[in-house]
């Protein structure tokens, strides 16, 4: 026994999890350590979602060895957890969320392990209820396990999916990783919810009081035993107090996420139930790794590299629009008390911790519910306040009915800071902010700007205040160029000419027309640049004179074509423009995990891709 | 006492609530009654939703005794069941649902009782948390009811507003009209709850029978004394049993909807609380008229007109595209055993009840669920069944997430039936379907057509099991044209020239096409008439042909202009097409109610206006 030596994985021979089953516990606690330091080795060099996935080795581990996966299937929300998993199903992270590497989500293109895969949150209820419907009707005869966080749950999505799940007779099996983590703190009823888990134990001590009382009594001997039955009547009521139970779920747990033993034994009983299950675990968040189990705000939930020993994030020297427009919002809140905050859990993202921390009772994080936001946000407008809404451009389309049916056709008085539009590099298809202006062009009563400088991102941001109706400013996911701006003015609607030529003129959205200006100087070409700031309400007067131009180039590299290029576009034919027009805008597809300067390569929306167009006549 | 006679109300004389606080209970009856023929009245000639405010008259009646409008703020959750709010706020119904008359919703233009507008459901508890965030900025002090039925509060926004609502220190008063009622009947977990509800009666019992039993014995008296901290514990804990009490909630009811008085002790009670409150008040559908009370279908939810003394509805005899689309999956549903049909309470707005019926094991009804609706028919599209979810344009604005996250970049193969697309008509601005073309265009992978005529239709529809992707078959809410028509051959992505002429060339989508071709006919004109069946992708071929016109007319009067209109001129000019376009569509806004026929004429896109257009040239 002494000699005995724990067998230890090569993590990077593993094929598929197989070998789990071979492992005592002792060796599976050396590989949970193992897995640790590697994905803390990978995500420090090229970034990640750390905290998530440090927290979920053991579970990760433990449903491995107890399902047979891929005849079963696992769906993971958000799929930004499932590290662990991919390494267990063989998957190299060497190229981890490069160019045509390894994907930091669940990707079935990748591994036949990937049932399904999501980016947004809160769809692997849905997806589990969905996949048992159809192992039912095929008669099939394998589980189906949804694996959610408990921020992830309290969103509208998943709360349908769990309505719908046990409604039926289709059997899923829903593990709640309750690690009190969300992008922010969890919010709103249901983390007080999880919070108050531990009622059950408070049961189990009062129970014991309760016999202790009427076992000491003689007589009470006697009524003991004949109040079993409503003893064991209240036991299930008050047993069934869970929002779970309630749904009509069997529920087991809360167990501990990190016993490995303990999942096992409860994801056995799960498998024998005949309806569907919620198994609650709970976990440490960022398990192993002191920083990230201390951090209470998020800084770990996303990293780009990092020092793994010092646990020194790089020094944020470039100036991300987020931060500026923080600024803008802080400044905003502190002269005029009429103005409110919401964010659907993208505070710390968004770099707005600042403002919430110094306005609490304006500040409003809802949690990951952006149907909510924009609704209640309607209603905060209605009552005389302005909101500033801040929302990245993805999950801006989770809103996209509150937007239109709520906010706009109220016509509510708002600001709508849109970050992360445009193209966002390593995080993929599922997070590109390329759709929201195509979208939004179609909303009625709806502002679209994007400002390409910092002097112009001030004037928007004034006017969104001024101006009646919704006012979206999207901003995107990089830095800004800090070049001196000269003063200038800027009406509601205007356009801004930057550089005044001949025969070609360039239409630009955002802010690459700062860094286009320059070249366009530094290489003296004889073209007219205006930066298109309002996409919606489009500069009309401007468009006249656009018809005197024989090539109009319209460069929009933070949109899919259908958004503002199409139809102004559409607009110059209805005007008669016999001219030519060159569309230059991101094309319409999936755009697939890369830098977002590879990104622009891929298309030819470069600074220089467009310099060429310009000489090419 | 016995020469008393009761007050009877002139309803038409009605300005405001005030006078009901001055009636005693047995006037209030009587104002009930007569306000129930009334409303039978009206929407027996104009049509609306009829169940849903029968239902709710007393209710009504007793908020506006309790609470003090428009101080306090009252919002109807859709908006649909506000007849007697709109009755007692002084509103006349005499040009109800009409152009330019009072709205079937509620609407702040109308009146300063309305605090809130929706169409949509399960907006109204946002909408209240937003207004007491608001309320208390300000420091103001008034109440804020929501007023939500059962079937909207299983909605994912009613939710993320619950969960919200009860976290801060806001206090919303949300009332629970129970009446098991939806569009469809309810479905999901929570409707199985509220069915549960009277366990709080069986704990009332058991309460009693354990009392009795330690009562009866002397030792037991003291017991009972001893242990009646714990009981209260117990008691406290088995009457918190509830998913609202779950979510931080103080709970009252479930009290009887149709007692005034019952009603007003209990609000007084709610405002005396602190937290935040659900009452559920359970009601009788339809109540006090036979027909509609017995109705658990939905017949008689939403009504055209009908004949209030024998319930009789009138003779269909029109074919709606809904009913045509109906034969279609029922024959598909028989002859494939893969097909499943999944819709968002909308079976039977969209006529698809006999499917439902016939084929219970592959008919799904998720509620209002619209993101659920399609995330789940990702995972049965991904297990290798064929989904079709059919929907309202409408409706799927609360799936542009799911639909372009979830089966569009899964390019999951689904067939999407979206009803009621284009102009609605009466239901006014929160309903009009004629945005989803416009924001389905800038979704990749996507297919997007819409038939002019039965045979297309069917064309469309087994085309959409054979391509790869989801495909979207939008239809109007208007009768389709029953001429015979000829054998025809469509490929995918292909548009049929119906009418080969010269100059000009008129580009038309949906059934607009064949009232056109027969109109062109008949007053031999010489132009080309091409249907664009496909919206998405279109046809690359013909747009060659079309160069050769000195015009094109671009008649999409489903749409906004955003939309296929946009788009195809944009795609003309990137070919250097240099003579006319003209568009013919709907402009961006948001469309109130009137006939469609109406709102076409608004807009110069009837088909005489077509007409003239091709002469004026």
């Amino acid at each position: 026994m002494s000699n005995y030596e724990p067998k230890r994985i090569n993590i990077k021979s593993i094929k598929n999890p197989e070998f789990l089953k071979e492992l005592n516990y002792r060796e599976l606690d050396l590989l949970s350590e193992d897995i640790k330091n590697y994905i803390l080795n990978v995500t420090s060099k090229s970034g990640g979602h750390l905290s998530s996935n440090l927290g979920v080795i053991d579970a990760t581990i433990a449903l491995c060895r107890s399902f047979n996966f891929p005849k079963d299937k696992i769906i993971f929300d958000v799929g930004h957890q499932c590290y662990t998993y991919k390494i267990l199903t063989g998957r190299s992270l060497e190229r981890f969320r490069l160019k045509d590497g390894t994907s930091g989500f669940q990707k079935m293109s990748e591994s036949e392990y990937d049932a399904f895969e999501a980016g947004h949150s809160s769809t692997s209820i849905s997806a589990a209820v969905g996949f048992a419907y159809a192992r039912d009707i095929k008669k099939e005869n394998y589980d189906i396990i949804a694996f959610i966080g408990d921020s992830s749950i309290a969103n509208g999505l998943a709360f349908e999916g769990l309505n719908n799940g046990s409604s039926g007779n289709h059997k899923v099996i829903i593990v709640v990783n309750d690690n009190n983590m969300s992008i922010s703190p969890a919010v709103g009823a249901l983390s007080k919810f999880f919070t108050g888990l531990s009622i059950s134990a408070f049961y189990r001590k009062s129970k014991n009081a309760y016999r202790k009382i009427l076992v000491w009594n003689f007589l009470g001997r006697k009524i003991y035993s004949l109040s079993k039955k409503i003893k064991n009547w209240v036991k299930r009521h008050v047993i069934r107090i869970g929002i779970f139970d309630n749904l009509g779920y069997k529920v087991l747990g809360p167990i501990d996420g990190h016993n490995i033993k303990r999942m096992e034994a409860t994801f056995a009983k799960a498998k024998k139930v005949p309806q569907s299950v919620v198994i609650i675990i709970q976990t440490v968040k960022g398990k192993g790794y002191k920083f990230a189990e201390e951090d209470n705000v998020g800084t770990w939930h996303g990293v780009s590299t990092f020092n793994k020993k010092t646990g020194k994030l790089p020094n944020d020297n470039h100036h991300s629009w987020s931060e500026f427009y923080e600024k803008l919002v802080a400044e905003k809140m502190e002269t005029d008390k009429n103005v409110v905050t919401i964010v659907p859990a993208t505070g710390f993202g968004s770099y707005l911790k600042p403002v919430f921390d110094k306005y609490p009772d304006r500040c409003f994080d809802v949690g990951i519910a952006e149907e909510h936001a924009l609704t209640m946000s309607s209603a905060i407008s209605i009552s005389g306040l302005h909101p500033i809404i801040s929302i990245y451009s993805t999950f801006l389309q989770r809103g996209y009915d509150q937007l239109s049916h709520d906010l706009a056709r109220m016509n509510c008085d708002s600001t709508i800071l849109i970050d992360r539009a445009g193209l966002v590099g390593q995080d993929g298809e599922t997070h590109q902010g390329i759709y929201d202006e195509q979208f939004l062009l179609g909303i009625p009563n709806v502002t679209v700007a994007m400002a390409a400088s910092k002097c112009e991102a001030e004037i928007l941001f004034k006017e969104s205040f001024n101006h009646h109706g919704p006012f979206c400013i999207r901003y995107p996911r990089e830095s800004f160029d800090d070049t001196k701006q000269e003063n200038i003015e800027l009406s509601y609607g205007k356009w801004r000419e930057i550089i005044k030529g001949n025969n070609t003129c360039i239409v630009s959205v955002g802010p690459v027309g700062v860094q286009l200006s320059r070249e366009i100087k530094s290489q003296n070409l004889d073209v007219t640049l205006v930066d298109a700031i309002y996409q919606k309400p489009m500069d009309e007067e401007y468009i006249q004179k656009l018809l005197n131009y024989k090539r109009i180039i319209i460069y929009d590299p933070y949109s899919v074509k259908e958004g503002f290029a199409s139809i102004l576009s559409s607009k110059l034919v209805s005007l008669k423009y016999k001219g030519d027009i060159v569309v230059k805008a991101i094309p319409n597809t999936f755009v697939k995990q890369a830098t977002i300067e590879e990104q622009r390569q891929e298309f030819g929306l470069t600074i220089n891709d467009i310099i060429d167009l310009i000489s090419s006549k």
